[in-house]
């Protein structure tokens, strides 16, 4: 296997302008493993109750992903969030939060998955995060993301974690949280110096900015006439993200560059059904397709 | 003269997080003839009260621009604006607002200008931007900008106005208060089934979008680790823009899109310092060194 992704698989009753979906699959590892799945060999690391139905499991099995180390807590209940959209879908209201088993989620790494290259540590307590990494044989390339919750109030564990991971993938709220800086250039150069060689800023429907050492780059979320759930957005970048950085096997710039743009066309696929329904659809032809599109939407002529 | 530009010339006064500026010069005509005049031959059509300094009529004329209508109203004061920004500085709290001879303007065209063929329409009354046109004998490229106090009261006026320009600019919230629609993609094609045939969104420090009947092109706002007052900053944007169309001549698809990008690279200059300061000591190898400096913010290698 190529790329672990340590996160949560969870079910999550979801209300938009445009329809309402109860208890279907979503989760962190969900989302970021689907779309890691069109570039690369993905394992996912999680925990789920004895609620989880096999038909679930094999949404991800189908997409050749390696479940093994999906393990299902005897007696438990599959982690459960519920939350709404208006009509500007860039922010869900959580309307209720069941941790179940995620609340004491230990998350300990098979023998087989220690020398993985490429992981993908998605938002959980930085501590779980740590012990992921600890079990590790000195991968590659870790990315990691994280949410308000941890900055506030596990800053100092959160700050362990920095100097352990190459690239933290953060939204443009949680990088002025993280550094009280409200400038994005000020905050992403101070995170830099906290550990992480790259940073990237999710902006939700404004897309994406990769802050390096010495250097940005911008890119755009891709103009759909249609959204219909944005949940998911974020963790499906980060996927698409990692999923192609680990098949490519390098991390040139230009590379990174055109990873960001695949973890961007697959957050635009996303967004255009509920829950997991488009990652499961995909052809390679329409990522393709969206990729050049991406690009004739970003384009110009250098010559001034 | 290549390019009429009508607009105010105003006194504003600012206050951000990083200073405070009494009655400076300012106003949609100010920053984007000077934008404007960077790139091409550009004349104002403006009024201004006695208490205008001449020093800063010289700040026009010094850069080219012809202030032969620019016109003085005796006794009368000039449009002063009183605003501040916090430190989300994407959006101005007005504080005062003293319209002055700005109330009254009823534009007169110069038989000297009535054949010129690009046209910028700075924020005004539809009214007032409707009487400019029926004295130009057809214009090539007519590009307008309002604002939601005219979407709000003069709806009808602007709604006679579209079919008359070419190119709308307007902000986010602009175009959506315009078409009651909150998805931008859908908003563009509504705006556009009402005549203009191209529609510019900014959308502050996110940057640019075009839509037109076939194709959407997005532009990054460049990011500055500095920005001390974003006012202007849409001016600025549309004088660059429309001030490189009027000199290239053309509206190729290319030609608009580097017209966009140049656009944003004026006023990403404009925030950088106060009031008008930074566009007076431009040169145009800054200009093209932040052209170029866009490219490279931009740009990733197409093959997958």
């Amino acid at each position: 296997m190529n790329l672990l992704i340590v996160g949560s698989v969870a079910y999550d009753s979801v209300k938009t302008p445009f329809g309402e979906r109860v208890r279907v699959m979503g989760g962190s590892a969900s989302f970021s493993s689907l779309a890691a799945s069109y570039f690369t060999k993905v394992s996912v690391l999680a925990v789920v109750g004895e609620d989880f139905r096999p038909e679930d499991r094999a949404i991800l099995e189908d997409r050749g992903i390696d479940c093994s180390a999906l393990k299902t807590v005897p007696g438990g209940k599959t982690f459960h969030w519920k939350g709404e959209y208006g009509y500007d879908l860039n922010e869900a209201k959580t309307l209720q939060t069941d941790l179940n088993v995620l609340g004491t989620f230990d998350p300990e790494v098979p023998e087989s998955l220690q020398e993985v290259p490429y992981v993908f540590l998605a938002n959980l307590d930085p501590k779980a995060q740590m012990k992921v990494l600890d079990q590790l044989r000195g991968p590659r390339v870790v990315a990691a993301d994280t949410m308000n919750y941890w900055i506030g109030q596990r800053r100092d564990d959160l700050m362990d974690l920095l100097p352990r991971i190459h690239i933290l993938i953060i939204n443009e709220a949680e990088a002025r949280q993280l550094t009280g800086e409200f400038n994005l250039v000020k905050a992403g150069h101070k995170i830099l110096s906290w550990g992480p060689k790259m940073l990237i800023i999710k902006r939700g429907e404004y897309g994406v900015l990769k802050i390096t050492q010495d250097s940005i780059f911008a890119a755009p979320a891709y103009p759909l006439e249609s959204v219909f759930d944005p949940t998911g957005a974020g963790d499906t970048f980060a996927g698409g993200f990692v999923g192609y950085l680990a098949e490519a096997g390098n991390l040139n710039p230009e590379t990174v560059r055109r990873a960001i743009v695949m973890g961007s066309v697959m957050a635009s696929f996303d967004v255009e059904d509920f829950s997991l329904g488009r990652l499961l659809t995909l052809t390679r032809q329409e990522i393709d397709g969206r990729f050049k599109a991406f690009k004739e939407l970003t384009e110009f002529s250098g010559t001034v």
